[in-house]
């Protein structure tokens, strides 16, 4: 999506240890008209694939999902990443390594809003590693609904995540590919 | 608002302690197609004031600001919980209670994406001590930004918060304001 490379080299910044902030468009604060657009190309991706349920996880998937979800026509379910007092009853509960936070969390999601005859797209910010994204699937395959594929809206294919996922059969879009950074340069390199 | 007085009585549930779950289509799956007319019954409210800015918390808040965000046709902006590694910088910073989970928290907006000149809208799932709206507005004053008003999807008028807001002077909208509830029989009344 070349409006989307080339918001990340306008506004993307990149850190040490391959961080690439997108705070002002997508992680903190959000471009919703841009997003929109978004939206409509996670639509054009999905669109033969009769979608009912959007999943993402909190709390950067959300807006983006819901661009989505709007294109789509359906809701979205978005994983909690701890146990609070407001969530009660059956849960699918799965364990995600976070790379942004060095830590362990489990994931959470209703038994009540995920099931059978569910077709589940998974969106997501970000696909570096993939734990998220494994959780989200872990979860879906838990419930028994059917997963028609994953969104990103930026991968980082040196962290292979994406590709892995390509390799078990699974439909992985992501709308920018970064193949490399650098974070003295300031140069980022797309996949084709 | 009507169709969303509705949905509470249908969807809602009364737990103990005066919580009230709305799950099903705020709080953890998001009803989209529905969250786009309160989106519109936002902006219906605030439609003179030149909003530029949404400003929610994390994370329920971000789909009902990115909601109204498309509304406004504006950006949004969703204060953090936590310090995390992707927040570095200059920013602003307040503590928090929350009612939900009994702790302190650290509510952090960036420097970079709040300041003068921005019209801003505080956005929230819920209105109960006002608490998380108390917080949003300490940062929106500290950065110099003319706050507009706040809004709620709904408000727990018992808990007073959104009456002590509005005896400020500040221009305070819940688009269903309950009065009480009643975990045993299940009831739940209006305000008019």
């Amino acid at each position: 999506m070349e409006i989307l490379k080339k918001k990340i080299l306008e506004e993307g910044e990149i850190h040490e240890g391959n961080i690439l902030k997108v705070d002002s468009f997508l992680n903190h604060q959000i471009d919703i008209p841009f997003l929109k657009e978004i939206g409509k190309e996670f639509y054009n991706c999905f669109k033969d694939e009769n979608v009912n349920k959007i999943l993402t996880i909190e709390s950067s998937g959300i807006a983006i999902a819901a661009m989505a979800a709007q294109e789509f026509g359906c809701p979205l379910v978005f994983a909690k990443k701890s146990i609070t007092k407001n969530i009660a009853g059956d849960i699918y509960l799965t364990p995600v390594e976070s790379f942004t936070h060095g830590t362990t969390y489990g994931v959470i999601v209703s038994k009540e809003f995920l099931g059978k005859g569910d077709r589940v797209l998974i969106i997501d910010d970000f696909l570096a590693m993939g734990n998220a994204l494994n959780g989200l699937i872990e979860i879906v395959k838990e419930s028994g609904a059917e997963l028609v594929g994953c969104g990103a809206v930026i991968e980082k294919a040196y962290q292979g995540g994406g590709d892995k996922l390509r390799k078990k059969g699974l439909h992985v879009e992501s709308l920018a590919v970064i193949e490399s950074m650098d974070h003295k340069t300031g140069t980022i390199e797309f996949r084709d």
